[in-house]
């Protein structure tokens, strides 16, 4: 039996094509630190093992993922392994299933890797798609991790209030063009900043915001502030930190909150700025919380229905900017780095 | 009727030294920057008027004070006016009152004026002493502003559990000898830093914390930290900001929580110090949140009683710096900002 089992993985031993990590990142990521190998894979679960093998459908480029490329020492994060595959969220389908939660053809997403076909061990980190009618790749965004990170970081962190003056910067991003949304649907006023004019119309126009501006353009992101936020801001939703940062702390409100949920402006830093309006977190008695989305994914279920509720009803809008082809994944990370994407950045791997 | 009152009042005038600000402050306050005029002053509430005239008995030296002596916009905190006394917290006697609330002879605490004799009109911010067994001038301190602001700060901003690892900075000022005995009570570990070797010695021998260290003998603040707290940080009590903070930020642990209380080494600094590790903030999921004691007021009796019961039972001890004479205050208050100071820093006024 055991030679049989044997003889049904290597039969079922297939091409892998899969991105690994070459060297650990100083300053902006390249296309070279990375590279697209090919590699075989058994599409057989090993005998006793409670996991699934999966095939890629999406996969899922986020900025956080840059912080994982450097040399660090921060146990909570830990770092990607030289030469091994990179590891992401996505949208899959179960190949061939070792526990009774999973069978094949199952549709599921969470956290798998860059390559075609994926042994998941961790099924905890995964999720089976319930509402497969809207599209699959929803599921690596508005719908997945990023939607999740917009929800949990607007409603449980920043705290919203009906008439909340609030600020999203990388609002046209995976993140922010949601917390745009919700801030709307709570009835708050609602501001973002991105880095194109083409993003920045968007925003208005797709979106919904009150008012938008282009941060590239502008010589004083304080002054750009104030001149948006003549009441000042209640909410600063932060996904760049740095000068972004410290203009908004001069211009919070009383009781204001900084929902920190990236600083994509400093990822590629080796010294990042410096924030100096410190000291208006005193004056203003401003919280600025920093959050993971890894928190909240016990509130899963609860959140797609709800999400998955405003997409049919047409409250919310996504926006997806699709490469096609795992070989697409190095530039498509490298590209966000760079404000290429508009939208969500994902990578088709296969045909649904 | 009303020239008898006039006459009354005019009888009643005596002699008043009052410090005023000659000047907005940049850089470090010198003492030049404040005078000591004599003025004179009516000690009969004007007719008609809800006020009460005292005499000063102590007045408070806090940090504070030096953001209102530059010339800022920061509306929330307003700023001396150049000519006029320099207000700030003391302990008084009242002399005449215009309200039925307060009689001649109420001993008080609360925000007066640096002179002997103010005449004071917005009584919500002065409360009757309810504990005159306890020394009077603990109502500058402990049992005053300070001490009111250590213990909302550390139990309603800082939300402490027992087993927290906590780090207070300026542990051996005002505030900060209270957060650290006010953490031994709740069952934490406590590290303090303080700018010289007879405060550390204080902080280990006088107010129990279980280690300290002198910040000016430390060429790298994390590395002190490292070394205090080997299992990092679980509440930051920041009366310093800078480069402290940012030390203090690498050493937090997952959901760690800096209650910023005040950023005395950044207060006369033209451009403040940047702090570069928020990003942190994220990763290890920090809450950084300012407070003002202001907000606590309202809470105040509660306080009172519970920090008079400690003091009784010996279970809290206050170690107080005390000048003589209203000439003082210009020095006084400079000094904090030379650490010159040795636990709270006030100016006694006249004999109780």
């Amino acid at each position: 039996a055991a030679e049989e089992a044997m003889e049904a993985a290597v039969a079922a031993e297939v091409s892998n094509k899969r991105v690994i990590l070459k060297r650990h990142v100083t300053g902006f990521p390249t296309e070279d630190d990375m590279e697209v190998v090919t590699a075989t894979v058994s599409l057989a679960v090993p005998p006793g093992l409670a996991a699934v093998v999966v095939k890629n459908l999406y996969l899922s480029c986020d900025p956080y993922m840059r912080r994982r490329m450097t040399k660090h020492s921060e146990p909570s994060y830990p770092e990607f392994v030289l030469g091994e595959v990179i590891t992401t969220f996505g949208v899959s389908k179960v190949v061939e299933s070792g526990h009774p939660d999973f069978k094949a053809g199952d549709l599921v997403w969470g956290m798998t890797a860059c390559e075609e076909y994926t042994l998941i061990t961790k099924l905890g980190s995964i999720f089976k798609i319930n509402h497969p009618e809207l599209p699959l790749s929803y599921y690596a965004g508005v719908l997945g991790m990023p939607g999740l990170t917009a929800f949990s970081g607007f409603f449980n962190v920043a705290k919203p209030k009906k008439g909340d003056y609030v600020f999203v910067s990388a609002a046209s991003g995976a993140v922010g063009q949601l917390v745009g949304q919700l801030a709307k649907i709570t009835g708050c006023y609602v501001v973002g900043s991105a880095g194109s004019d083409e993003k920045v119309n968007l925003l208005k126009t797709k979106f919904g915001f009150d008012d938008a501006f282009n941060y590239k353009k502008e010589h004083d992101l304080n002054a750009a502030l104030k001149r948006c936020f003549q009441q000042g801001i209640d909410i600063y939703f932060d996904n760049v930190g740095g000068t972004m940062l410290d203009a908004a702390l001069l211009n919070m409100r009383l009781h204001g909150r900084v929902a920190v949920c990236g600083m994509i402006s400093q990822y590629n830093l080796e010294h990042p700025e410096g924030v100096r309006n410190l000291a208006c977190v005193v004056t203003k008695r401003i919280r600025i919380e920093g959050f993971r989305v890894i928190e909240y994914f016990g509130t899963y279920r609860k959140f797609e229905e709800e999400m998955a509720g405003h997409l049919k009803e047409g409250n919310i809008t996504y926006m997806e900017d699709v490469a096609e082809g795992i070989e697409k994944v190095p530039a498509a990370l490298v590209g966000l780095f760079y404000g290429r994407n508009i939208g969500k950045q994902l990578v088709a791997i296969a045909p649904e």
